[in-house]
């Protein structure tokens, strides 16, 4: 399977994504990748590593412009039609790539994704779909900012995706899902909320009520579904509070010798929540609903987020995750009321 | 001065909030309390503490109904007249009590205030302010969750409201507000947002701009401004993921001997971080913008939490808060273009 990796997007790059790529090709021999973007600048960075063994699974793709975080999403799709983005985008549209991986400008992806492929059959808006981890596990969160302004029926088509990946890429038979809201009671929340809820009651999944923030990481549902505003807002805030905790946890073990050597005995634990709670794990978050896999890692992300990026790419590909999301869309169309058999 | 306590409020009822009126008592010998509720089950309560020298400073004020939980906010101010929350309210509208504490169910302290109090002269909506634990201090979240569907309009009053109250509580001349928001640039977030962001730049506050859920605890601002959905994900989210970390680290470190020998050294710098992102510290939640001081505590607030809620209703007193609002909104009054002079 041949994959399309934005070599020029994210913090580091073209580093980490060429690292990450070469880590990729070394552990999944059934994977091609396809580096897209300054082809002179990939090759430079590429020389650092050794390619013996997995140099015929990597091809180059030029593409002379970079997306900056400057750039609005949508008006790069029109004005910078040869960013590192797009061309990788394209390649999935002409069918030259099975997938696209970008640790770019999240907009920029989406814009561009969802030009270029559409989306597909039954479905009318794409959402990202984030792994987060909680008790016992990850749930699986959508939207986490495509759409910041969706009407109930797009809500309940990301309930749909998002079960359909989590039981796919995670596990499991029965992924519930919860709507996130400012109460776990039917009646609780705006109308947008209430609309939801009356909707997901009758979708094909396992709709498990209201979710709210307070319980959601003792994981009561495989799948949080939300509006991208309100989903985006959740992601940046639990981001922003790990990190301040960790600083401020520093901060203080600092304070004294005996504190230090505590903290040094005790090191392992906490390098295991770190691990726990990095985002690394789970480098890479599916825009669900687009025709064609796209996978957006962090824009910081490390070698292994891109590896498990390139990963999670290879994983909807070998899942067929949009055959089956359009499969599990099915029921919701043939809710319309069919035609009199006189009529067909 | 007096200040009404709904002593039948919160989790952990009659015993907390009675413990708290004691120390609140002996700490401020400048308050009265009225304790508000079922008076024999109060008085079985106080039985168990020494109230030598403050005894004449606390009252009684019969109430036989509780809001429960599984109650409707609105409803419970119809239905359950008798209620200690609305009882307690009824003490500040009636002028016998300058301010009302309660643990008790939040929308129902809400309805009850804005129904009964009603809200201040240019103020038409309430709003949660809540005080958040963050790097070089605290800032303040408004709204936390008062009002799901506020206008722009409403979400300026909620800057203005919140610049007084932390430069009353809190200190200093300068409170920056920022706008809750999915990025930092001004053309980001839905249509509301774009609307709130202008109206805030012309207002009378330091507006600061946009902010995002992963630099707000760097305290770049004083003030956080939201709609009260927003705002109670946001409050939710960081109390569940702050309880989840603290759980997941406790986990590891029981994990090895050595670990736990480790903890043990260290224990202080847990501590240090426990008690600052503890909410007992800030136990007062101000519903800003009521005609009258209208205090929340937590429902699973301890004593000092119920202690520091009736402390911050008493330096809302002190700080005369109400009448720093009214003249604050004045410039957004003068605005209106006045009538000619001759038609005066």
């Amino acid at each position: 399977m041949k994959i399309a990796l934005d070599a020029m997007g994210g913090d580091f790059s073209p580093q980490n994504p060429v690292a990450g790529a070469v880590q990729a090709l070394r552990d999944f021999p059934d994977i091609e990748l396809i580096l897209v973007g300054d082809e002179e600048k990939i090759r430079a960075e590429l020389c650092k590593h050794n390619t013996a063994g997995i140099e015929s699974r990597l091809s180059f793709h030029h593409a002379s412009q970079v997306v900056d975080m400057t750039d609005n999403g949508l008006d790069s799709v029109r004005r910078k039609k040869d960013s590192s983005i797009s061309r990788a985008v394209d390649l999935v549209k002409d069918g030259q790539a099975a997938a696209v991986v970008s640790a770019g400008h999240t907009g920029a992806l989406v814009a561009a994704a969802t030009i270029k492929l559409r989306t597909l059959p039954g479905i009318d808006r794409a959402g990202l779909g984030v792994l987060i981890p909680a008790e016992g596990g990850v749930f699986l969160l959508i939207d986490g900012g495509a759409n910041i302004d969706p009407s109930p029926k797009h809500i309940v088509g990301f309930a749909v995706m998002g079960s359909v990946y989590y039981q796919a890429v995670v596990g499991g038979n029965r992924a519930r899902v919860g709507l996130l809201n400012i109460g776990t009671e039917p009646g609780k929340g705006t109308e947008f909320c209430l609309q939801c809820h009356e909707l997901l009651q009758s979708a094909p999944i396992a709709f498990a009520g209201n979710v709210e923030g307070h319980g959601i990481f003792k994981k009561p549902v495989e799948v949080v579904v939300c509006d991208g505003f309100t989903g985006n807002i959740f992601l940046k805030t639990i981001e922003g509070l790990a990190k301040s905790m960790v600083g401020w946890i520093k901060d203080e073990l600092k304070k004294s010798p005996i504190r230090m050597a505590g903290a040094l005995l005790s090191k392992g634990a906490f390098d295991a929540v770190k691990a726990r709670t990095s985002t690394d794990e789970y480098g890479g978050t599916p825009l669900l609903g687009v025709n064609g896999i796209c996978i957006k890692a962090h824009g910081n992300s490390s070698v292994p987020a891109l590896r498990n990026a390139i990963r999670a790419a290879r994983t909807a590909i070998e899942q067929n995750i949009n055959t089956r999301i359009v499969e599990a869309m099915q029921p919701l169309h043939e809710k319309v009321p069919a035609r009199h058999p006189a009529e067909a």
